[in-house]
This record gives structure tokens, C-alpha cells and sequence, in this order.
């Protein structure tokens, strides 16, 4: 008896495009994204920028995300279709103090039902955003509000929960970042850069679909903040500088995440602190789907070093390396 | 000069049913697993179940385990051809009590030789399990008596070592607990559930083979203890209460195991306590194959809260999205 | 639009011998390892071998390192084609003390340019070895002067810094071990072993291609400082002996490290000391590429105990399990 999947209604067994050699049975959605009619974005724009609330009269921040397809430039010369929150590759930074109330005015223009996942976060069921288990999906055209309190401080992300294998590998992630209170007045640290971490499968007819960890389905390109190396960001420091980086595993591959010039310090997971006795100092840190490191890097050296991930095909660009990279890779400039 | 493995007297190079690309010359023994006269288990029952021992004079718990070929529903209309321990996928549960004399009788009705390793228990040498290494393998229809003291307490469990990436992946696993002797007064807990993690490759004839982290062998559908969601058990709790996972990575692959209304608390790994100043807090943790991570979660709302796999093809039933989920998917349902 | 990567000039889009299937747009460079006038290693050798340095009239410690092509039998009957230094697979092991000056004279005889990599250590930005970020790489015939001094104690890598994803995965890569100044007069344990991880794409012409997370590309044999079980090493002890195993992560799978006969303690990683009251005790670590674990295991039973990779088909030959393992196994051999 050939399998079908129990109680299935979504999903299709017809892949366009795919050679899947023998898993040719599987009912993987592997079509590819359709950007007929999709905006494109400015082929400069980056993903994670931060996305300003409006104030409602009782403190509530206010945000308002949409869902749509666009097309986004990750290289000068690379254009991929993506799932996207506002346009973005990967979606808006929302930034909020511990203890604010939040209000998300969410709409979905994507051809499919969708909702949002706040990973990570304590917050009422209800607002929990899984699709067919804590709400129904939000059908296209459709708009959902969500309201909770952010009680807790650190690093987070929102993502879709309806279709997960396709709607999240096009892009449909985001990182939430929630300050302690006590950081009004100090934070522990210089400078920080978040970095939310992107895997893309884009075919020879320059189709983007859904990447996998499945035979036909590996992904070929990969991003920080929606950009491939060399045009992820550059950024500066001071030696002496104390730098957090918060790594965001918002795909589907565990990324060895690694620096040079010196190791870190890993100081909180998933949104956590880690006790003071615990800390590892290590230069690689493994990030799954699902995780965050935040690791704070003391710049001792001047010069050019690298942030990448040590899985050497996530560094290449279809496979070839350009510059000294690829992919997940970036430098951090520290001058004297 | 074309490899072939140094004193191979194993495998077969003929995969009948598979296209193996590029992979052509393996040895990869992926012969669909031959179900004439296996026996059909009831379509509703779950792996995991607690293995009753007998208690012999001396008070040694004497347990019976018997390697088979069994078919198994992980879905109602997905029938699976499976290597199991007592027509059960995942194995029995073994429970004792830390200093328990054990004695296992094992029997092999499997069509080839096998043997079971104890994985992470401190024992002798040649209870080890460990085919052709500490001992000859149970040819078909042999027996083996595995006898020693449990002196560890903590999560463990117990596998094939012969032929390990057809039988193992093929269901020959189960979780073997050790509670410490205190526990006998007062458990740290209100209640737990032990997570058995599966993968299996089931072709477009319905066939089971061997899933491996191999071009044509990737798994396409996932099961805890045996079932895919919405089949895996939904359990109950009362906010307040303090739940104990335990996570057994009895697969071939890294799965980020995730949970949805907060975090857990990792408590032990690998059947050890993790000192108490360096637990971490987290909503995500990669357990890899032959991993246990005994995490500790307390239920803070009410609502249905998913625990699931964060690599989102695993949350899929052959790559179909039911219900919410598939695969590696489980709900907590929690109560006021 | 298909795409092409940003600014490429390495590469090749043909890949002679491989059916990559849906990837066959990919640039990765899958030429297989041309051996034609490379020299042939004794059969018998081993790769992780201690380099002999020369004492310079300063102190500093001389050592010369060659990149070149070399046929390396991983089996008796397995002979494959790598990139690699000094014509060892893994790399000659570099030990010093921490606080030595070292220059390390690199010359690259290999057909492609390349750069060494100094993974984990704080040196200035000049000697990091990041070919077209920190330097040009070194040209076929070409040399190069690495010179630093090593501040940091404990175990790290050396690998190539260009083309990663080939050339790291065709062998570029050894052990670099820093021990402390006080181990000058004790060490914490009886004996050491370094453990360098290395996986292998061998295709049915016998040819060598770089392994790599990608369909078409996966590695079907895996070594032990440059050995597959039973070829791997067999190091003995006594009982109450405590081993320092190093796990060097020098490929591109996360190797799940799995130790029989009584679980070991996590004391460093990335040559970092793990704080003593946050060392967690396992029985099986996720060594991912670019990490290192070092941990310590007291033999406390005699007999043949077994470390391996709990990923199966890592651990056999070719997809053949050969007297009890393969690949990634080796034993250790205890007695009274």
C-alpha cells in the first residue's frame, strides 16, 4: 500500500521542475514561488531592519505586519521570490522593553492561509499563532490581531506556523528582541548586530523554492539578514570593543556559526540567560532551527575578521566561493 | 580502482527499488524490509509501553525482549514493514530502580543476526552488546542472556549493534529509565513523558527501508514512541505542574526539539545531572543520535501547547502538513 | 534568470562524473582529485603524526608544513586522492607550549592556490590565513611565512582558507595542540588521544570528490586521523586510567561522539576550559564543524570499549559494516 498522508488536505503531489529521483512519492509542496505580479524590493534593501510602533493612548506598541510574496535581490545579480513580512528578507526587527504590551495588526497577502508563531515568548494560547491547533489560519486577504505582554527579556523571533516546511524556508521569520528594563540606563556591551539566518534553493530557471534537508531540495544560497556575502553587512569596532551577536536559527540547518580573531563568550540561549558559572568560551557555537546564541566577542586585534558558518557549502553562493566567502559569511572591521 | 569495503563479508550492492544517483556503488544495504508472515500489530497501539519483569528468587528483575519483524501503523492508513523489539515500535520501555539486578533474555526471531547494547550504562565488557566486538552476534532464531546491576540512574536506552544503519533505523530501539532510590519517597515532578524519536523512509510501493542521511534514503516520515502526529499521545496537565521530557535520540538525525509556553529547564543528559548552577533555560534543544535530554517544563497557561521538531520537514507526514503538524509533533494540553 | 554568483571567477559549472540531479546548475567544483604524479603514502601510515619543530637561536619554534596532492589508503584496499599537508591525512599534529613563538614555513605544491587558517587563535590579522580577506592566497609553488605567538592553551586547527568546500573537504586540515605551561610538570591525565574527524566522497571509479551536505555529494567513507575502522587505531589502557580524548571537528557533518563503557566528562571546547562546576557529564557529544571537545573518561571495566559516531552510516565502509563497525570507530582496549 502506497502511503498517503492521514487526514491530508493540504500539499501536492506534483512538483514542477523537480527531479526528485526516488522521493518522487513524497507530498513535499515543492512549487515553485510564484512572483507574477510580487513588488520587487530596492536591490540595496536589507532584511531585519527595525520596524517602528505607534504608541496606542494606553502604552500598548503598536506593529503592524503584512505577509506578502516579493522579490528580493540577496547578490547584485541574484533575485530570489520569497515569503515575506513587509517586504523583507528576513522580516522587520520588532525591539520592545521587557514588560511592554504589544498589538500586532497582522494581514496576510500571500496566494495562502498563513499565521504568526511568537518563538519562544509566555503568552496566552490563544495568541500562540498554530495554525489548526491554537487558531484557525489566516485565509488571503485576511487580517489577525495580535496582543500579549512581552514578560520576558532576550532574544526571540516570530515565524509562520501553517505550512512550515515551504512557508518558512521562503522566508517567512523574523527576529523579536526584547531589552531588560535595566538597560535604559546600561547595557553589558558596545554594539550589537543580530543575525537572522536564511537558506534558499533557487533552480537553474532562477525559481525560488522551498529548501530542505531532502535529497533534490538542499539548499544552494544562503543569507544574513537576507544578503549573501560579500554584500552582507560590514560592521566596525574599536579594539576594546565588547560586541553581542545574536545569532537567530531561522532555518531548517544547524549552522556552526564561527568567528576569528579571538573566541566568545556565549551569555544567553533562546532568550535566556545563561548562569554566570556556566558560561563556555568557544569560537564556534552549533545554532538548530529554533535556537538563539547571544555571544559577546571582545575585539583584541585590529584587522578584518570573519563570521561565518563552518558547514564550508553555507559559505559558497551556489557552490562558488567569491571574495574569500560566500553565504553566511561577514567581517567585522576593527581598527585601533 | 573501483572501493569496496576491507574484509566485507556483510551488505549487498544490489537496491532493488532505489535510484541512487551518483550513490550507485554503495554497499548500503536498502533492501525494503520483507513483511510476508510478520505479524500485524493492533493498528491503535503504542510503543513505549512499560515492559512488566519478573522478579526472580534472588530479587533480579528478569525482563523478556525479543527482536522480530512486525507490521505497525505510525498512521492509520500508513502501515510500516519494522525491526522491532517485542512487536513494538518504539521497543518497550525497561523501568528500574538504580542498584536493580537485571537479567534480560533476549530472543532473535529477525531473518539476520543482532544483538542489544545498553547504550551509556557501566557494565561488563561482555554484556556490552557490541557485535563482533564483545560478542558473536544472535544468529536467527538464537538467544543471548544480557545480565548486570544497574549503578546509574537517569535516561537511557537500549539498540541494536549489528548492522546498525539498516537495523537500527529499521525500529530496533527503546528507552530503558533508571529512577534513583529517593525517588522511591518523592519525585522532583508531577508527572513525565518519555519522547522515543523515529525516522522512516517508506517508498511509493509502501515499502520500509532503511532511512540514512544518504541521497535516496532521506526519511519522510517521523514518529515519537512509533506514531506520527496527530497519532502521537496528546497528555494532560494542570498549570503549575512540573512536567519531565525525556528526549531519547534513537534516530539518525539531529532533532531541535522545541516547546511552545515557555521554556524548560535542562535537568540531566545522557542519564546525568547536569550541576545545578548550569542549567539552562531554553525553548529549544538539538538532540542527536544516541543524545537523551531530560528537560523540565511547568505548565504556565492553559491552552494546547505543541512540543515539536523545529526542523520543519519532520513536522510533516511525507511532506504533508496535518492538523497543524505531523511527524515529530505532540500536545500538552493544559488546564486551570 | 539563472542565477551566477556575484562577482565569481573561481569555480566551474562542469562536473565531469557526477549526476547532481536538480543541482546541476550549482558551481560547486566536484572535479575528482586529479593523482596523476602524486606521490603514494605507505599504506601503513598514519595521518595526526608529531611534527618536529626546530628551535630558532630566539626559541621560536620552526615548523614546515607542504600543501600537496597525495594517494592515502584509508583501508588496505581503499586508497583515495586528497589535498593534504605533508602528505599525511589528517595533517601532522603542531604541539607547543602555550606562550611559544612559532613560524610555520607553508609551501603549496597543489594545483590551486590556497592559505592556512590558524582556527581559534588570537594572532594579529596578517597571519589569519583568510585567503582574500587577510591575504593573497599562495599561488601553485608559492610560499608563505605564518609567524605568531601562541597565547591561548588548548586544542585547536589548522585548515585551508580558500575553497573551502573542496579543499577542506579533500583533507586540508590538522591538529594544532596547545598544552599549558604547568602540564610542563603534571598533567590532569594518565594518557591523551586526538581524534580528527574526516569524511570522504569515493565514487565508483575510485575517484576522490569533495564530500559535501548536498545531494549527489554526501560521503560514503569516514576516517580517524586518516584511517577507517578496523584500520583506526586500538589504544590501550589500564584500568583507573584517565584518557583526554580531543574531538577535532575538521569536516562538514555534526559528528554525534559516542563513548561505550561508562560516560565521559566535557573538560574543554574550542580549547576553551569548561568552568568546573558547568562540566556536563555525557556519554555522547555533537562535535560540529570548526568545534573541538576535549573530554576525559576513566577506564573503569576491562575490555574492548568502543568509540564511534552514533550516526550508523558513518560508521560503516561504504555503506558495509565491517568486523563490528567502520569509518568513524575506533576501541579502546582495557585491562586490569
Amino acid at each position: 500500500m502506497a502511503p498517503t498522508a492521514s487526514g491530508a488536505t493540504e500539499g501536492t503531489m506534483d512538483m514542477p521542475g523537480m527531479d526528485m529521483g526516488s522521493e518522487e512519492m513524497s507530498g513535499m509542496d515543492m512549487r515553485p514561488v510564484d512572483v507574477t505580479d510580487a513588488p520587487v524590493a530596492d536591490s540595496e534593501a536589507r532584511g531585519n531592519q527595525p520596524l517602528e510602533p505607534t504608541i496606542a493612548e494606553d502604552g500598548t506598541k503598536e506593529f503592524e505586519l503584512m505577509a506578502g510574496v516579493v522579490r528580493w535581490n540577496i547578490l547584485p545579480d541574484v533575485e530570489i521570490g520569497a515569503f515575506a513580512y513587509n517586504d523583507q528578507v528576513s522580516g522587520p526587527e520588532i525591539r520592545v522593553t521587557q514588560g511592554d504590551a504589544v498589538r500586532i495588526r497582522f494581514t496576510n497577502t500571500l496566494p495562502e492561509a498563513t499565521s504568526i508563531h511568537w518563538h519562544g515568548l509566555i503568552l496566552p494560547n490563544e495568541m500562540d499563532g498554530a495554525s489548526d491547533v491554537t487558531q484557525d489560519p489566516v485565509e488571503p486577504g485576511g487580517t489577525f490581531v495580535y496582543e500579549f505582554t512581552v514578560e520576558q527579556a532576550g532574544t526571540y523571533f516570530y515565524h509562520t506556523h501553517k505550512s512550515v516546511d515551504r512557508q518558512q524556508a521562503l522566508g517567512l521569520y523574523g527576529a523579536l528582541i526584547s531589552e531588560p528594563k535595566v538597560w535604559a540606563t546600561e547595557k553589558p556591551f558596545d554594539q550589537e548586530y543580530t543575525l537572522v539566518l536564511g537558506e534558499w534553493k533557487i533552480d537553474d530557471q532562477g525559481q525560488t523554492l522551498p529548501a530542505m534537508n531532502q535529497a533534490g531540495a538542499f539548499p544552494n544560497f544562503f543569507t544574513i539578514n537576507g544578503k549573501s556575502y560579500p554584500e552582507t553587512e560590514t560592521i566596525t569596532a574599536t579594539v576594546g570593543d565588547r560586541i553581542r551577536f545574536r545569532f537567530v536559527g531561522s532555518g531548517q540547518f544547524i549552522h556552526p556559526m564561527h568567528i576569528h580573531g579571538g573566541p566568545f563568550e556565549i551569555v544567553e540561549t533562546d532568550g535566556n540567560l545563561v548562569p554566570e558559572g556556566a558560561r563556555l568560551t568557544k569560537d564556534t557555537v552549533l545554532v538548530g532551527p529554533g535556537e538563539r546564541y547571544d555571544v559577546e566577542w571582545t575585539a583584541l586585534q585590529p584587522g578584518r575578521w570573519l563570521i561565518h558558518c563552518h558547514i564550508n557549502d553555507h559559505v559558497t553562493n551556489n557552490g562558488v566561493e567569491v571574495e574569500g566567502g560566500g553565504g553566511l559569511t561577514m567581517i567585522v572591521e576593527v581598527t585601533l
